[in-house]
Parts: structure tokens; C-alpha cells; sequence
């Protein structure tokens, strides 16, 4: 007999950004897998259990977490932010794939949440407002050729690009490399928000010019807005800069 | 004196999908701005003021709200889904450019919320479980030609594309054009998601292969989201087909 797996988006890492619905999935989930940051942040009733593992461990959890549902289980699987960008959405629809026939009749919900590039977005401004892309700048799943070539297309076609898991310890270098990448076809006044942890009490929104950009301004927690040639920047006295992208674009480089 | 703006995401439509951030701060504005199915959504107080009007109105709204918040009042303007992403906030923002030098005072707070293809996603399995762009289909801001040079570029480069305003009275063929185009470069069999109203009673979400998408297939409440060449679909028994882009890429074409 077939349980439920519930795949939930927690947001950014603030209660006050926490879905209805997602709050709703947990009450109903008795097994709780995750990325222990994010497991950590669940408050459970003493029947509920964590079982938090390590990043890059997301197939091996998801597998876990179906064998559990198809024992009968109410199972959630759950990520901070959105599940289904660059999280565990895709891991559990992997899994779900290669795993027997059963699992594909387990009762699946996944359940958006707020994605940490909107997030970061809101306390910049409107850096989102036009068209934009999101990638991963991890290689871990990718050769970083692709990853480079993407960043050239979608600068060159005029696209703001967010990144997500724009640096860690095993992967140093790639932030700086992309912005050198960029660097040959963005203007160097081309505005860089560095959104780190926006919602939480450790929040810290930093705004650079391209050409001023250094890796070494995000960690595992940042994700990075790079504008396209078209963002601008309002200086406010007081107050944080506003960054926003215009609703109309003409194609034209000035 | 001035006043607060609240520029507000309400989410896909669903009370379930607002996060408490955005009534929190619906609970604290006097005036409400918004295009009227918004604005519509709102359960408000007596005291509350609801001031709907058209699409394609967008910058006039955003002064008026801050001319509003100027005069010292709690104004909030609204949007569906997530302010920053094809909606409101980067009106404000270029009205505020635009404006006088007080309006940069103005205590502006962006929420935001859960964005269309988010919940489109979530409901279809994870095609945006990879790099991914989204792009207004709407030429009435940028010319055709730039939208049609960011498909191609973003198609060809792998991403997921999501579109939004894919399709209105005024608008009827650019949906269509883009099929067109986008077939040059992906395998027919694409898998192309067409999700209207998601999370709404009226919820609709098919998914076609790229060879037979149909512009009739979506209208203005639809958020499209076509695969890359490398998004799959699991079927299963007495369920919708699970659509899902794998986290790892080669960038090689089969």
C-alpha cells in the first residue's frame, strides 16, 4: 500500500515566508528528509522524525525517501526555498524514474515555495523585472564549459542572470571565472547584487559593479544577481540603492 | 511627511499559497493598487480602499500609489504571483527614478511571493529542476525581434524557457511564432507544459510534445514552460505525467 510524499518548499529561511500550504504538508508528514540546514529548521511534534543527511547526497535521500512512502508512510522531502529550483524536486522525479514501477503510484505533492533569487530581489529592488535566467554555477553536475557557455548566451541575448550555489570550499574559483567571463561582454557598471541569506536575521544585500566584483563577496549562502546592460541603479540618501531592471528593453547597446 | 508603499506578491491565487509576510502587510495598508483580478482577491477591512485598474497601466498605478504614500499613507500595490518577476515592482521602481527626489524616501518594502512557474512546476513534476530562463512573450515593452533572438539564444544554450503573458486578445500570434522558432532548434518531442490558473479552482495543466503545441492551448492565464532537449516525462498509471529536467547536463546533443 502506497503512502504520501510530500515535497516542500520552506523559502528563504524566514517563518514569515513560509507558505500556508507548505506549513499544511508538514503537519501531515511523519518522516522528514533534508539537507540538515534546512531539517534543522522544521519545528516537529514529538511523533515527527528528522532524518537530515549532507548536500550532494540528493539522490541517495530521495530514493530513501520514496522507500519509506511506499511503505505507507506520510514522507516529506523538504528544501529550502523552492523545491523544484535547483533542489530536491528534480532529485525525487529522478528517483521516481529508475526506481520500480510502484513508485510511480505513490500520491506526490510538491509544494512551491518562495526561491531564494525572488527573495534577493525584494530587498535589492526589481533586478528580476525583465527577462532572466537562472543557473547553477555548481560543476559538480555539469562541465563548467556548459555552465560557461550558458552565461555568454544569456548575457549576450540581455538577460539578468541569478546564481545560484555560486561558490563553496570544494568549488573556489568558478564565481571569479564568470564574472571574467562576463566581464567581456557586460558594460563594468553592469550592477552585481550580492544577496546573501535575505529574510534572516543574518541578511546582508551588497551591491557591486561588475568590474568590482570579487568572488570572495558570496558564500554557499549568497545568490548573485548580475544585471544586464539595461539595470539601473537609484542612489537613495539613508536608504540602500534601489537596483531594477526596466519592463521595456529595446535590444539596442548603447 | 512621508508615508510606507507595500508592494505586495499575492501568490498563484490560492489564500494556501500567500505567505503571512504578505498579509501581514495587506493587514497594514490603507490603500490598495492593483490590476482589478488582483486587487479583486483582497479580504479587506471597511477602512480599507481598493483603487483597481487596467493592465497595461502599470507606471501610471505606481505614481499614483506614490504620490499616495507620499501624502504620508499606508499604500500598497499589488500583484499576482511574485511583484518582481513581469509585475509591479520594477514600475515602482522606474517611477520612483522618474519622480521627484522625495519619492526616494518613501519607506518602500517589496514582499515577495510565489512566481507562476513555480506553482506550474510544482504541479507538473520539476521541469525547472536545471538552468532556466523566463521571458515575457508581450511585445507591447520590447520588439519582437529581441524576444524571438532570446528564445533561440536560451533554447540553444539548454535552458528550460517559462513564458509569461504568452498570449492575449491584442497579442494573438506570438505564441505560435515562437512554437515556430523554437522548433527549428529542439527535438519535436520537447516536452512543452501549459499551465493555467495554477492552484486555482479553474486549474488546468497540459503537456504536449513541442511537435504539437498549440498557441489555442494556453490564454492569459497561462504560464508556459517549454523543456531543453534534455527534460523528461515519466508516465504513470491513473496519474498526470511526471515532467522533469535532470540536475546533471552534458551539454553533448543525442
Amino acid at each position: 500500500m502506497s503512502g504520501r510524499l510530500f515535497v516542500i518548499g520552506l523559502g528563504p529561511g524566514n517563518a514569515n515566508q513560509v507558505t500556508p500550504e507548505a506549513n499544511h504538508a508538514v503537519a501531515e508528514a511523519e518522516f522528514f528528509y533534508g539537507y540538515k540546514p534546512y531539517v534543522d529548521r522544521l519545528e516537529l511534534k514529538p511523533h515527527q522524525i528528522r532524518i537530515a543527511s549532507d548536500n550532494r547526497e540528493e539522490l541517495a535521500r530521495a530514493k530513501e525517501a520514496i522507500v519509506k512512502a511506499a511503505d505507507g508512510h506520510a514522507v516529506a522531502v523538504v528544501s529550502g526555498g523552492d523545491p523544484g529550483v535547483f533542489a530536491m524536486a528534480a532529485a525525487v522525479c529522478e528517483a521516481i524514474e529508475e526506481g520500480p514501477a510502484e513508485w510511480r503510484d505513490i500520491d506526490l505533492q510538491i509544494v512551491p515555495g518562495v526561491t531564494a533569487m525572488l527573495a534577493v530581489a525584494a530587498r535589492a529592488g526589481a533586478p528580476l523585472g525583465h527577462d532572466f535566467c537562472a543557473i547553477s554555477l555548481s560543476d559538480n553536475l555539469k562541465p563548467w564549459d556548459l555552465i560557461e557557455l550558458r552565461l555568454l548566451a544569456a548575457a549576450g541575448a540581455g538577460f539578468v542572470i541569478a546564481l545560484y550555489n555560486p561558490i563553496s570550499k570544494a568549488r573556489p574559483w568558478q564565481l571569479g571565472r564568470a564574472f571574467e567571463a562576463l566581464s567581456a561582454i557586460l558594460p563594468g557598471t553592469t550592477p552585481v547584487i550580492f544577496g546573501r541569506a535575505a529574510g534572516r536575521p543574518d541578511e546582508r544585500i551588497e551591491v557591486a559593479s561588475l568590474a568590482f566584483a570579487r568572488a570572495d563577496m558570496a558564500d554557499m549562502a549568497t545568490c548573485v544577481i548580475i544585471g544586464s546592460a539595461e539595470t539601473r541603479v537609484i542612489k537613495r540618501n539613508g536608504k540602500p540603492a534601489l537596483v531594477y531592471t526596466p519592463r521595456s528593453a529595446t535590444g539596442r547597446r548603447e
